[in-house]
């Protein structure tokens, strides 16, 4: 049978995540795996009052075939939300409605990625976008990243003299080191890329979690042709109607739009509507601003328990917003094997190695702080930190 | 910027359904081009009912992440479907819920085509397909269809000798030619493939709606291993929710749960829920049955209309279930000339030529008999009948 299978399947890494997940759906485990948003915030009864909006419309198109580009009306939503938040001009018929962000990589995959191609990503990068790309086979060039962004060095290594399809960033409070690019940094690579056929796909489903700080600009504040972002609503609205988009400029869009069509027909038409019922029903920002307060004081909680039980010698970001941070161990420790230590504690991080193409990141920890609340982050931490105290010890 | 999309993308056929569609927007047209269901059933109330008791459950998990197999109640439920309908042994780990069945067919191609591989499909095949499988770059092998299946001894040439990784079938009321294979015809493939490593993809959306006979075996009960089956909820609930599922066994479905989380993570979870409740509160076989006894009678009518209307020298299928019957025109006649003069009649149709991979049904046209009524389908076919008796007398 295995002779059947097309080589591609081989280049797409197993995800550890998945596994991890497995070990947490114990109730006992207090987990800082995860990836997910807090189900606290869910709008349920928002969301059942819209549903029930849309289907007592005398219309029964929600429920019919519909357009691959997505409804209209959501198109525009999103489109006048660039205007108003990014100040970015960006019209309906630039967005493409998908199943989640991890669908826009697919379909940027499919548009853009032939075997063997170079494309540059972060590091560590986004594991969704590793998997989704890994799909078409390219060649990966990882571009560190450090304080407020990318290295421009490496960027520019990577990008010159060989041709590279594009560069994935996730922008804003990255996943997995909750790192964000600086203004200056931005204008620095939107320079790059002015000279360069490059594509850059902001990837951006965090920006709405800002707890502080100015919003920088988006690339495509600079790079309209060539910048593509993604966006979604699983931040902010709920993660099980699977609803994203993709903005890109016209000539991108058409064959994005050709790949969606082969790839699902369109978006389902149900929940479109109901989270466009949902969004004229209620103010949103108003509801990303209860999530962020949130967010904000677990973050704080997760720091201040670092800080009170993690060695000096542990380094760890301080994002000014989403839903990770990253955490440096001296080197000589494994975070693999803090893992399986920890699991036995009731503990649950992901490791640093699957954030990495190119090796690396043993000695890395993801800690999610959205989906827990604040006295299990302080009790996980506490465990953390002895676990890591007595290992350095031993080493 | 062309210099960056990849290959594949000059491989994919714009559709030309999809054109179609957009002469048929305007209200005053009669068409027979969509391949749509009726929205008539559409069971908006039903829906809207378990749509409050899903959201009313004190459970968030509906609007959570969740896992990329899909809402384990919904898999059990279609599983024991295939038990009960079909008396095929499936379990529930053998089923794994897509975007649709153009879900399935990408995840498909993502696992088994690689460039230039060779893979075998209908001659007419579903657009769906084609378009789905071109992203992956494969050699198309058309099989011809002919009363009551796939020509066996163009089957046998295409798989022998060079290696095949599948072949696509939509097996009941085929899209689209409204063709079925045969029990006969079925066993005779089904110990070619008993012979042969290659994969059967046995697309069947169609098989709840037989209006008359009894339903053949599917080519699982011989192929287990290597019978692959979609399904959709798409023809006999609502399309807008797409939902569908691929049936595969252990070694198969390994390796399209990899692909599907790299493609979209999972399908929307609240709709899987809906459906699966849905399912729960109401007799889909009773809703099932009222749609046949329409969709019958729609049938019925145009067949009725075509032999009043159309010249003797018309061929037909006579379709014993789903939406569409195939209409082959004197060979001197061109569909696509055809087409342009009954869209100045307010008629639409689908000419034949985007059906055939490698040229052919020039003088074919697909008539979709579910989502009209029987008043228009009277009108419609006369009109057509004028311009193909007017035409023939012009040649």
């Amino acid at each position: 049978m295995s002779v059947l299978f097309a080589e591609r399947m081989n280049a797409i890494p197993k995800s550890f995540i998945r596994e991890i997940l497995k070990v947490t759906e114990n109730p006992d485990v207090i987990s800082f795996a995860g990836g997910l948003p807090n189900p606290r915030f869910f709008p349920v009864d928002e969301i059942a009052a819209a549903t029930s909006e849309v289907l007592a419309g005398t219309d029964v198109s929600a429920l019919q075939y519909s357009t691959t580009e997505g409804y209209q009306p959501l198109r525009e939503y999103i489109a006048q939300r660039y205007r108003d938040m990014k100040k970015i001009d960006v019209t309906a018929d630039e967005i493409l409605i998908t199943n989640g962000s991890q669908q826009g990589l697919d379909l940027i995959g499919k548009v853009f990625i032939g075997k063997n191609d170079r494309i540059a990503i972060e590091k560590p990068a986004y594991l969704g976008a590793i998997q989704a790309f890994s799909v078409y086979e390219p060649q990966f060039c990882p571009v560190s990243l450090i304080d407020d962004g990318a290295d421009i060095d490496q960027l520019k290594d990577v990008l010159n003299g060989n041709s590279v399809k594009l560069f994935h960033t996730v922008i804003n409070f990255q996943n997995p080191s909750g790192i964000s690019y600086s203004e200056n940094r931005r204008r620095e690579i939107a320079k790059i890329f002015e000279q360069n056929g490059t594509v850059i796909v902001e990837d951006d489903p965090y920006s709405d979690l800002r707890f502080t700080g100015e919003a920088p600009s988006s690339m495509r504040s600079w790079l309209a042709d060539r910048a593509i972002l993604l966006g979604s609503f699983s931040k902010t609205i709920a993660p099980g109607l699977r609803l994203g988009w993709i903005c890109a400029k016209r000539e991108i869009m058409d064959k994005l739009v050709t790949a969606k069509q082969a790839s699902d027909l369109h978006s389902n038409s149900l929940c479109q509507r109901i989270v466009h019922q949902y969004l004229i029903n209620n103010d949103i920002n108003r509801h990303i601003e209860t999530i962020i307060a949130v967010y904000k004081r677990q973050r704080d909680v997760m720091i201040a328990a670092i800080e009170e039980h993690f060695p000096k010698e542990v380094k760890i970001t301080r994002p000014d917003g989403g839903m990770f941070l990253w955490v440096t161990l001296p080197e000589k420790l494994s975070a693999l094997e803090l893992f399986e230590l920890a699991v036995k504690e009731n503990v649950a991080f992901v490791p640093g190695t699957p954030f990495f193409v190119d090796g690396g990141g043993t000695n890395n920890m993801r800690l999610n702080f959205s989906n827990s609340d604040e006295e299990k982050i302080q009790e996980g931490i506490k465990r953390l930190g002895r676990l890591i105290n007595k290992t350095l010890v031993e080493k």
